[in-house]
């Protein structure tokens, strides 16, 4: 472990970490913050698509992540500091008291990407998603129910928002996924490879419940307010959740493992 | 409509609504503070279980909100007040600009609840859950998928509080609950009234995708560190979600939704 002892907020060594919840917000060149230890574990993890650059973290929390800590290349900064230093450099409390900084992967090509995947398959696709709650939920669950990756449009936000990573609980690092896709050329380069597109809307006539699913399917979410634009649900066979009871509310990563469960759990129906 | 202008942030009549973020965490008799457009609805109209006491907006929400404040009962003071001034009240940027204070309803006593259920009904228990994201989530669930109302136990969180009310869409306030409920407690009365009571359980080796549900049944859920405490997951039928990719981590409110589409919305398997 390269482990180096700061005590002083203004310490240029840890400049990268200096104000996140500002800086998250301006993004950063290929570099990404991310926080917590579930967090921490998969970056040092084989399956993390990102490498580990530096790591901040509170003395006292140095024996507990000892194991991860020493998974990491053998150069990385592993920077330790008080709680109270910490918060001083973070700009916020920081009770996880674990900060890593990382390197994002190479952007994947959609192309490429969907060549590259086997015969039976499932992907998500988010448009207009700029929650990053709902960012990371549908990492969480695209991970959970062992989706090949998502695609996210043009005007989807950042996966590696440290929230979004977060509440992903490190699947934002090692879910693949392609960026900055237009959801009419995600369709039709879907439809090119066979996979069926399904629209998820509460407008459709057609019950998820009762799909039977292709080998390759790829499900598409819009965000809660305005949903998918009609004339991509136009292009895609459109499939609604069943709700009862006047209250057809469901929050769109709720609604993304609600169709993975069934698309990948429900068998011979 | 009773509309009151306030223009100074220690004006008497508005009290209830000061430093809502503080106050919020230490409860208040039999009251609670809801905010944003989408509950103040679910608070006027007639599918609430609570009765609105008082509302405080900003002035630039008014006409938007008219139809909504026009259901108001008479009675009930419609404070505006420009956003600094609503901003200094709350103690916090109130974007929304819409505060609401309400009456909690009594209390729901478990047996005479579960005795006036019908013969079909559905129910989500909820032992543990702490977070408040988390009781909002389970409550827009629930009320998505029709089920008759909740059963909390003595170490959940409080459903009133404002970010769980908000997280909830308003389901907090119109979908019925029972809480102070030992786990023990509760599948004894639900069995005692011919209730399955299903455990959701990663370590479980039976698959909700494969369960034929009963007419009356109950799905058990538990915090996402400890889960259900195994004495309770021995006395009821233990299911787990099925996942892939060595990332088996739903969140709860997730869980609920999987599992209640599966209850309410799978049929004939």
């Amino acid at each position: 472990m390269n482990l180096i002892p700061v005590s002083d907020i203004a310490d240029l060594r840890i400049s990268a970490f200096r104000d996140v919840k500002e800086r998250d917000l301006t993004g950063r060149q290929g570099l990404f913050i991310a926080e917590g230890e579930v967090v921490l574990r998969v970056l040092a993890s084989p399956a993390s698509r990102c490498v580990p650059v530096a790591v901040l973290i509170a003395e006292k929390r140095l024996e507990a992540l000892r194991d991860i800590l020493e998974r990491l290349p053998q150069d990385v900064p592993v920077h330790i500091a008080p709680q109270d230093v910490l918060d001083g450099i973070a700009g916020f409390h920081l009770h996880r008291g674990i900060l890593a900084l990382g390197r994002k992967p190479e952007p994947v090509d959609l192309g490429v990407f969907l060549d590259g995947l086997p015969e039976r398959a499932v992907l998500v696709g988010a448009c207009g998603i700029g929650n990053h709650d709902n960012m990371g939920g549908l990492f969480r669950n695209a991970a959970a129910f062992g989706a090949a990756g998502l695609l996210l449009d043009q005007t989807c936000c950042d996966p590696f928002y440290r929230k979004a990573i977060r509440v992903s609980v490190g699947a934002a690092l090692r879910t693949p996924f392609v960026e900055g896709v237009k959801a009419s050329a995600m369709v039709e380069a879907l439809e090119a490879r066979g996979f069926e597109v399904l629209a998820l809307t509460p407008s459709a006539s057609e019950a998820l419940a009762e799909l039977r699913p292709a080998p390759r399917t790829a499900i598409l979410l819009g965000s809660e307010g305005p949903g998918l634009a009609p004339e991509v649900i136009a292009r895609c066979r459109p499939l609604a959740i069943r709700m009862s009871g006047g209250f057809d509310s469901l929050n769109v990563a709720t609604t993304s493992a609600v169709a993975l469960h069934h698309l990948t759990a429900v068998k011979g129906l």
